[in-house]
């Protein structure tokens, strides 16, 4: 009898479809009652990645698997790694395609969430998709740590000019945001911590470039903090470049709109987002930007069971700051709002309450930018790591970023390259 | 004056360039006194790899930067990340192309030890090359981390027939040797351990296939333990095929001699080692089987100045196992030797101890041929840990799987894949 009840409950229950595994995704799943749903996740991702530590493990300060956890962990929940190609509102439906083997489906929805977030933005300037480094997914990070290491491997073979180990060794980061900041920041530390000890005599040939299209760095912090950050790259010699943009990249050299031209080692690029294909060739309701519209209640505007959140959507007279805290706070109040639907409980509208933000700008110092503290240097780099192993999505990854952190103090960063 | 002393003493030195970072290169150069030669070390491969682990690799009981430890860790020596691609006997110099930016470059040497090893044999079997994963480096065991992954995820697509499944979850082993039984072993440990849990109902879908050549697997163990490896995989439905090879691989099918055909996921190559390019292509004396003919003092046959060692040799009248211990145990003897030779003294010629060999069979059961003890079972298994604890290169490789196999313990292996 048991049985029968059971099956009969399964197929009374509606189907929550979840497109995405960022921080707004993850939310909505860790929130919503499975007694309450059959919920499948698609994304060509199987894993929550902690964006907010990614830089950390550009050099190895923290490993990749540190950061992330799998969505399988989510008990009784469905995931698909398959990349959501389209989606057909009038018949409730999505077409997807697997990541591996590229076969095409389409899956049903009764409710879906969309929080696909967003994309890095080349802002289709020449060579940047073919030459320049992204820094969004534990893949990248991975990428670039070898890049960095082959840096300094091929500074290192024998024959070379000043000139050409220079070259090799000038490293180029696009974007004064805080994922470009960290970046800067996180090389900084490398070089000082261990490309010392493991490649001599390299450090006056170092170079780091940060180039911001905008007049200050970390736009979205307190303007002392911004200026504090400017003086500590100056001494950790990092050369910043404010109002100034990449006009072209080739293999070996980037063009600056000042007229300048430089060989590079590396260059990555942090210089905005922008629209998934996804949501780019979508019929729902978007603004100019690209971002589905959506109401109070996270719904996509016009529609009766589409919800978007998080990076790829804005709510037109309230825009929240487009970060992993908005997006966490949405997938929350999402989940829960939803378990509240099912129930046919009313619900109130989503309300956001900044907590501010944090950022590492290297030699152990950080930035917090919050509304009861806006401050700077040792302490608040103490405060940052107290922050973030908080916040970190299970004891798991709360356990190895400690580790990760033991293990680069006591025996330095790894330089093995594969 | 101690200023000038040094600078003359180091043109007086004599250069010393080895070639090579796997067991035996490791060897000669933690051995030997960089006050008595100028030491270079070329490979491609800039971290020594703890070869004995990398099959935990593969399913992530153990993390790939856990058993490696980077050259540059060793001081006083010039590394340079390149491939040597000739040997100038004559002229006593080699010729080298980095790895990245493919530069060629020569490199004089007074004295050259070449313990380059040996690359996977595929046999020139058809379609071997392009689909198979062979585990010899980290690289490989990375990729084969990612497609175990994908395999899983692939049959857990909607819209599979079950026979669909079962193909994408058809392992396929070719290699009855230590490697390809470690393998299946790790994989084994991985579905029952991890796999039941997060991916359900898949138990009985999946297939693993070892499939050897040979009569019997681990020819080089014991016959008793042998027959002990068949009775625990039969145990761990692991289908053991002997007196067979692959004859053809196609992107979706596996070809055997005894004419079956098989759908399959993954199949890792783990059948025998043949010669590297360099040394297929060298002039000096080699064998049939294009190893280089060595003397007991590990002088390459005819030569005053090159010697080497490991898996790529042989000494004609006393051939010993091709295995990690050789090539660890000729390097310590080579550096002490070339240390003695520096300082004018006599050495004695190389004699070979076998210590014995282990293998983990998987269940928390492993394998002791040595000759005080031939054991089996998870008592060997504890013997098995220490002893690979106590053999590992360093503090951190140590510290680090340690760490490895108690995270896997409490929180299992993580599927994450990128």
């Amino acid at each position: 009898m048991y049985f029968c009840k059971e099956i009969i409950h399964s197929s009374m229950k509606k189907n929550l479809v979840v497109l995405g595994s960022g921080f707004g995704a993850f939310s909505v799943l860790k929130e919503t009652d499975t007694n309450l749903y059959n919920v499948k996740i698609i994304s060509p991702r199987n894993h929550f990645l902690f964006t907010c530590l990614l830089p950390s493990t550009t050099v190895g300060t923290i490993e990749f698997r540190s950061i992330i956890e799998p969505i399988r962990n989510i008990k009784d929940a469905e995931y698909i790694q398959a990349y959501c190609t389209g989606i057909s509102e009038n018949n409730n439906l999505i077409y997807c395609k697997d990541t591996d083997t590229k076969k095409e489906f389409e899956i049903k929805y009764d409710i879906l969430v969309i929080s696909v977030g967003e994309i890095t933005n080349s802002y289709n300037i020449e060579g940047v998709n073919k030459y320049a480094y992204f820094l969004r997914e534990v893949a990248d990070a991975r990428r670039i740590r070898i890049k960095v290491i082959d840096c300094f491997e091929n500074a290192s073979l024998p024959g070379l000019s000043e000139e050409e180990k220079k070259n090799f060794l000038r490293f180029f980061v696009c974007g004064g945001g805080p994922t470009g900041v960290e970046f800067a920041a996180e090389l900084h530390d490398f070089i000082e911590e261990d490309v010392r000890k493991k490649y001599r005599g390299f450090e006056k040939l170092i170079e780091i470039i940060l180039i911001e299209a905008g007049d200050k760095l970390l736009n979205s912090f307190d303007a002392k903090l911004s200026e504090y950050t400017l003086k500590i790259f100056k001494r950790q010699k990092i050369n910043v470049k404010t109002n100034s943009y990449i006009t072209r990249v080739t293999e070996n050299e980037i063009f600056v709109n000042d007229g300048s031209i430089y060989n590079y080692g590396l260059l990555v690029w942090a210089a905005g987002n922008t629209a998934t294909e996804l949501i780019r060739n979508s019929t729902l309701p978007k603004n100019s930007r690209n971002k589905l519209i959506i109401d109070h209640y996270l719904k996509v505007n016009g529609s009766a069971n589409v919800y978007a959140l998080g990076d790829c959507t804005e709510i037109p007279d309230e825009p929240f700051p487009v970060t992993a805290q908005t997006a966490q706070r949405q997938g929350k109040y999402l989940g829960k709002a939803l378990n509240k639907i099912a129930k046919g409980k009313e619900i109130k509208p989503f309300k956001y309450k900044d907590l501010g933000m944090l950022a590492y700008i290297g030699s152990h110092k950080a930035l917090a930018n919050t509304n009861q503290y806006k401050g700077s240097g040792f302490a608040t780099w103490i405060f940052w790591r107290s922050v973030y192993i908080t916040k970190l999505v299970s004891l798991k990854n709360k356990i190895l970023v400690l580790f990760d952190w033991f293990k680069t103090f006591v025996f330095g960063r790894d330089v093995s390259n594969f």
